[in-house]
């Protein structure tokens, strides 16, 4: 009921202070017997490490997961695997200067309202820093649905757009995930340059989810739409999301829309239909500008670091309403 | 686990197919001691019966709300409340032909699949009908949070925009519930002529919500954020969801965003600010188009009829989210 | 939150005060396709009304369901099943006098103190009257496991004691539940006689399960053993549970029951071993007595009413449980 | 769904397996700025280790919590408190011969059934070391709670039967928690001579509630006796719950019982009624007898090991219906 529960049937509990001893996660729902490669799960993990790409945060945290239970000789139990990272950067020293200190956009002062006390020596549980739990149940959730492949990319980083969806869209598409990959240098000045300014840009990432079966996603409340959206939405950055058409549905009239069924995105009343899923989700610019954002360990946009993340939401939505459709076991075949 | 069941201290759960026997819904988590007003709720329900205005359906439903338990003496008991509407339009013998129909847009497709039998005589759970017990129950939400004020309006209805938010919001802006009432008889004849064409549109909501405590949200999953998100995206139209200048984002700088708290939208990191909150739901089309559509019952834009909608889900997060920080009665004063 | 929602899975939410207009109950996750047969409903119904059998009450409600959803063509919908019964007993002038009045052993002044309003026309939600919607949730969930053998008997009534399960136990024993359907005349007579002196008696309830298959409850809190605990002792009446060779445990010495695997009773480590599974259910007496006991509609023992509840509630963990495990996919064949 | 998450208001998950790499647990739902005391969290967690007291089992493990996240500066911050208990035990050449062994009473068998694997050095999660989770719970739940008063002690252990609650029921009874502490040589004595001979037994354990104030518990499903049941009835051997005059009810009279209040143990209607709440625990006999059972670690008695977890449940429970309560803000002052 403090919101760090999410989902039902696969569902994992978030902990941890970007500045406390350690993150971590505890994953409740995966079926046993699933070979578990734990060399896959850290380097799910170090694509969300920051200081890996140009122009992303110089930060050299070292996320080394460490499995506390669930899993025996390579299998897991089918009870809770509970993972931690260390953090390393918990001088307490360094950090008295920031305690009065409240970043507009940031939950500092939306922490100190609610609970009366904050951890100041950074952001609390609303970091970045918490997304690697997501990453690690997100990586237990694709071991539940092996076939369904998901995968988000950079469709749009500040002045780089890219419309549509590539043809060949289950590959690397780099370090900023920008299918376009001739503008990958560009790209990266691009960011260099905005950090040298103290400045930063928002932008948007497209999902693609492929050989999703039929019949996901609940009618009324728990619609696959609304649960990705909640998913995707309780990133951080996250500022809005949309599938199928999306915005594009602002200026279509009824009848275009009706003669194409790739409009609604694989989702037809809020349930999948078999087809691809196509979503979008947008980032506002990153909070830290100025003096503050050229000194150190700021991204001037989030997007590539919060890929993995995205994915792995996705994912875990997806493997909950699987094991929740599974149950019944109607329709479903 | 059916998707049929929403929030967690106020919740209630949903029930009843279009052409079944009734519609209804069951609160559970109102405190007691509050005094309910039947004529209000009827008043809530009746802004959202097709037939009421110019370019929407012709469909005369009566839906007559029917107080089956946890009210007493005109208090609330703190027991569940159990309201039901009676279906008028179940004979069956005019439906034999949409048996085998299957909408494009709709769940008629994806319900089958689903769950392998559907009720063919309409939409079902997937009908817009289904929204009368997010009405009642958002009836009730407002019972718990008095102060706030919710107000949702047009912003975009199909080649009508408005941009921004009206100085005095508060009010009833018509029919068509767009801001600028001098466009009232235009967006009338134009949503006519729509219907005429047997064609349709979509379009955009926006949500104003003044006087929301600072402290509602929890850091990880439940943000404010991402539980409007999911409420608002679980309504049948729905195709997007962003909060404070939402799309704009893409094209504004960090150095900006950081310049104006009001970008926020209301929300920092997740949580109210105490500022106002801003929201955009996008909706798509109509899926009905062509001669189907001239002919009777069917709305060219359901922007209109889910505006109560959309203020009702938006009060049973909000009232939710009220009453889990009143639990932990931390910050919060 | 209101603790009048049941089950995961496959859960429910019930309704209603005694003397309000309906008592209801929601069914949600039941699979689709399952075929209804509402008379057997009603017979299920007709088990717990009182006014049947001698010594019981003499009230004569007709407790007739009325589903409102979720059911087409007789079949189940996969969406929510509504079912409501009428109160007919809603005539306010007769209850003023009940307006002051606190019954010892009922929830009357617990409820008042809790919600500061009351129904004082009745029981409320605390009336025995709810229980038909656990009785009608109970129908539905037999309808997942069919292979699952469910029965209760009267182990223990004021001075009639069964010790032991009968051999052939999935019969009718008569009005009484007595498994010496010998002395059905004799409980008769005495129950007679009990309510002629305005007294009252408790007792306990074995529940036998057949054909469970192995794997059912969850290894740390959902032990099988602990669900069916709160399920059963969430019944008004009761006040203890125990399963297996239940307080005979406490003279048994460690080897004895480890040469017996029956003293087990059909759990280990809270988990379905695939053998019979045996409970027991202890009822303090009803605690109305004295002239008011005489007078009318009360039961000097509730149990011969309460075993359809004990059976009902019984079915539903059972139910939830095969559903959850049969998510999960592993081990269970 | 896996069950190893209890609660909903205060809240946790447990994880690990006896022989894996760390027990745990994440607590969710403390509210923020309590003081926390880690040497008092030690001292409870020392209260449930082996090798403490004559008569149970001679391992000596150092159940070192290590808090990991959720307190900053001696406070809660509102945000999941994650604490590990590293396992000493998990050379896993020693238990080669165990991979075929499966031990009556225990989760062994049950546990490959429903999962098909298992982790065989040890009970698993079925281990009564999955109970330092609940311990760790329950201290914080009792911050929630201070003005409550838990109190469980051993009112049958074998052939020693204290009847009734002694007056002065705060105290701390000695290493075998039997109110009558002329007894306490006498007890070691017998529990040793039972481990001699390889035996075991089992018993019963009373808890009492005192403070606990007027209105928790919710009327339907969730009342404090189910709560409290299920709770308690998730501990490893217990095989039994009662509350109030439990078993005597069965031979009690109507009159008997309304005479006196007190028989209904602080509870009426399932709602806490501001008096004392007394429960009554039953436990089996622990299942490892014969030569295995004198050799090592094994008690011939759970229940002096059992009290602080019941003690740690009880108040979890209860510091959960006191936040659900708070939260609706009605009838209690």
């Amino acid at each position: 009921m403090r919101g760090n529960h999410f989902g039902k049937m696969f569902s994992f509990m978030s902990f941890g202070e970007s500045h406390g001893p350690a993150m971590g996660v505890v994953i409740d729902g995966l079926p046993a017997g699933l070979t578990i490669d734990l060399h896959q799960l850290q380097n799910e993990l170090d694509k969300r490490r920051p200081g890996r790409v140009a122009g992303t945060t110089s930060r050299n945290e070292e996320d080394r997961a460490v499995v506390l239970s669930g899993i025996f000789e390579g299998k897991s139990l089918g009870s809770p695997i509970a993972v931690t990272i260390q953090n390393t950067n918990q001088k307490s020293s360094d950090y008295d200067q920031l305690k009065t200190e409240v970043r507009a956009g940031h939950a500092d002062q939306t922490t100190l309202d609610k609970f009366g006390v904050r951890d100041h020596r950074g952001g609390g549980r609303a970091s970045g820093r918490e997304t690697v739990a997501r990453v690690i149940a997100g990586y237990f959730a694709g071991l539940i649905i092996p076939q369904i492949k998901v995968k988000a990319f950079s469709s749009h980083l500040g002045s780089f757009i890219f419309n549509g969806i590539p043809e060949n869209v289950h590959v690397d598409f780099g370090d900023y995930h920008f299918p376009d990959t001739t503008k990958t240098e560009a790209i990266k000045k691009y960011l260099e340059e905005l950090k040298s300014n103290g400045e930063s840009i928002g932008g948007a990432v497209t999902v693609v989810i492929d050989n999703c079966p039929v019949g996901l996603g609940e009618p009324a409340f728990d619609k696959l739409k609304a649960d990705l959206a909640k998913a995707l939405m309780s990133i951080g950055a996250v500022v809005g999301f949309s599938f199928g058409s999306g915005m594009d549905f602002l200026s279509l009239k009824g009848s275009e829309v009706s003669a194409d069924k790739r409009h609604f995105g694989g989702m037809e009343g809020g349930i999948s239909n078999g087809e691809r899923i196509v979503l979008t989700v947008y980032f506002k610019p990153t909070s830290t500008v100025g003096e503050k954002a050229k000194a150190g360990r700021h991204d001037p946009c989030i997007i590539p670091r919060a890929i993995p993340v995205v994915e792995a939401m996705t994912k875990v939505v997806l493997a909950d309403h699987f094991l929740r459709q599974r149950a019944y076991g109607d329709g479903l075949k």
